[in-house]
């Protein structure tokens, strides 16, 4: 590819990946995906992405767009054509019937079983097949299905809400403070992108969120945040022992809400949760007693769960951290000094310098009054 | 002025507070201060600035630049210029003597008894007076001189390092974690700008640093770092009951060396202390019978301190934080979590939401692997 070629297939696959994230909301659980059909002269005749489960894939409404200028045009799609048909029949095929003469793919199908079946099957019809393209930004669009996909596990996301000076509390508990308008948008953003909401019996006992995704506080678009909250996520409750009142703000509403819980809780509250709508699940517990927490990621998994988001105390959200479950962490920090005595923003038992946790901070910006940094963690898998 | 004549004013007020960040580490105790002055055709014609106490003002050094060239022309200068006979003549009669036509002023002067002399003599001699232009950031270069002019107290900067969850070292006092060479040189320039760095014994004796300011430590061209380094601010030690070895390092070095006590310690310490070097000060105590700190910040602007840094542990510098005489956090923040057994980044002994210390979080960035907080206090003077 001559070097003029090769900006324009970026841009196009950047187009495609822009396509793509009109998706972030609503996919789930299948990955977001954007497509762009050009023709010879490389304009472009059609545009397509993936809007929800059950619609079709990026690459049909593409082609659906375009039409008869398919024949013989080139496709741009971040990931690569399916080859096996579920909801929908697979793409590569389609793209074959259409007579396109050419496919740039972002990144290989993550499931480690079928990925190259899509692009074999293409360039067994003749088709000429390039790629991968702008590969690390069409995998930033799905690090949630990828991991799910080669690893069986979500991707977890820790968010917590300190003090400038770690904080995220008074030691009394009284915690007035929250952070701004900008940063509460932000978080249902984060939520609205998570096919589940763990949090922990704890937090549901004396904070009592719902934990829902609200159309009128995304500060997105109207229309795409009603349609945003329209896939509400599943709540998950973290209860080793049951405790979580059946008449919690959690179990309201229209979005299902599963209660975590151990063969050693008094089973016998588990029909009222049921009867105000929860679904109950009783996992192993781990050697003191509590959910184990690997086993609760398996069951997320097996449920199609993408990105897990833990929104709890410092004792859940610690627990997570310290067994190394956690991916990213979204911290908020609000303008403020809390002082010593004020409440951790993780409980992590650690003693000695060499078990401290390596981070990477990989963006600080500012979200209103507050600040917002994300961090991954450096754990090898 | 029309608006093209607006902005070409303020560039050239810009251009002037460019050359006045040239002094940025060593007109102390004076301020930074930048001249340009311009022809009737706009163009360029003296620059100066001013470069360390007892050389030139930047005016005498822009008008030794223009030459005759100064006659009839327009002066921009960042500081109302001196009326007063301190080190040099005044520059309000150098200007006059020069004949220019004009004066732009960034800010007046900020002492409350001289302000606006400069200027009126610069008018009585029938020059034409314009300003204040670009005054915010004409100020911003001298937070600490306008502090000590108007409040007869130095700028307080506090600098802390923590892990992204608050914490400084673990519970055992255990710390090899460091932050990177990129916050380091940032360190050396805080260092380098400040007149004073207060410490606590405690630092001293744990840790054991010399706080001076390292030419080959900077991260800035050779020459500004050697210049840089030849004006070494005050070390200044609190230490209530004169704990200060003799031999600590901190006493070494060229740079001079302030203990400040109270009449509580064993003051038969103090002349092994001044054989070693330093100057021993007995400041009152505060009703912990520790170092009254307005007492010692009044002490440092007394010594014509204009901005001090104070590099202690939690203690010390929560104790600054507490009782109000902190404006600015700078807050490096390494890619780690210590846990919450680990040691607090201020001891703030809060206990109430309503005593909370509110922040205004004004920049966050990268330096290296770690990223910089800075944050001012939202204190009522």
């Amino acid at each position: 590819m001559t070097a003029a070629a090769e900006t324009s297939a970026q841009a196009l696959m950047a187009r495609a990946i822009q396509l793509a994230e009109r998706g972030l909301y609503t996919t789930m659980p299948n990955p977001r995906v954007g497509c762009v059909i050009t023709d010879s002269a490389g304009e472009i005749v059609g545009e397509g992405w993936h809007r929800r489960a059950g619609l079709p894939h990026a690459e049909i409404e593409a082609l659906a767009d375009a039409g008869p200028r398919a024949r013989g045009a080139t496709v741009y799609v971040t990931l690569e054509p399916c080859s096996h048909t579920g909801k929908t029949g697979p793409c590569a095929d389609a793209l074959i019937e259409a007579g396109v003469g050419k496919v740039v793919y972002g990144m290989q199908d993550p499931n480690p079983s079928v990925s190259g079946e899509g692009l074999q099957k293409l360039r067994d019809a003749g088709i000429d097949v390039e790629g991968p393209l702008l590969e690390e930004q069409c995998r930033a669009l799905n690090p949630g299905f990828i991991k799910r996909m080669t690893l069986g596990l979500p991707l977890v996301r820790s968010k917590s809400a300190m003090s400038l000076d770690g904080r995220t509390a008074m030691a009394s508990g009284e915690s007035k403070w929250v952070t701004g308008p900008a940063a509460r948008a932000d978080v249902q953003r984060l939520r609205a992108r998570s096919c589940a909401i763990v949090t922990g019996v704890e937090t549901v006992r004396f904070d009592n969120p719902n934990l829902n995704v609200r159309a009128d506080e995304m500060a997105l678009e109207l229309l795409s945040a009603e349609q945003a909250a329209e896939v509400q996520p599943l709540r998950v409750i973290v209860d080793s022992k049951l405790r979580t009142s059946p008449k919690a703000f959690i179990l309201q509403g229209d979005a299902p809400t599963l209660v975590c819980t151990t063969d050693r809780a008094d089973l016998s509250r588990r029909e009222r949760l049921e009867q105000a709508g929860a679904e109950v699940l009783v996992l192993p517990a781990d050697k003191d007693g509590r959910v184990d927490l690997q086993a609760l990621l398996e069951e997320l998994a097996r449920r199609q769960c993408n990105e897990v988001l833990v929104e709890s105390g410092a004792t859940l959200s610690g627990e997570f951290l310290y067994r190394g479950h956690v991916d990213e962490l979204i911290v908020y920090v609000a303008p403020k000094l809390l002082g010593s005595t004020a409440r951790p923003l993780f409980e992590l038992p650690i003693e000695r310098m060499g078990s401290v946790l390596p981070i990477t901070i990989t963006d600080m910006r500012a979200v209103g009054h507050d600040w917002r940094i994300t961090a991954t963690t450096d754990i090898e898998r």
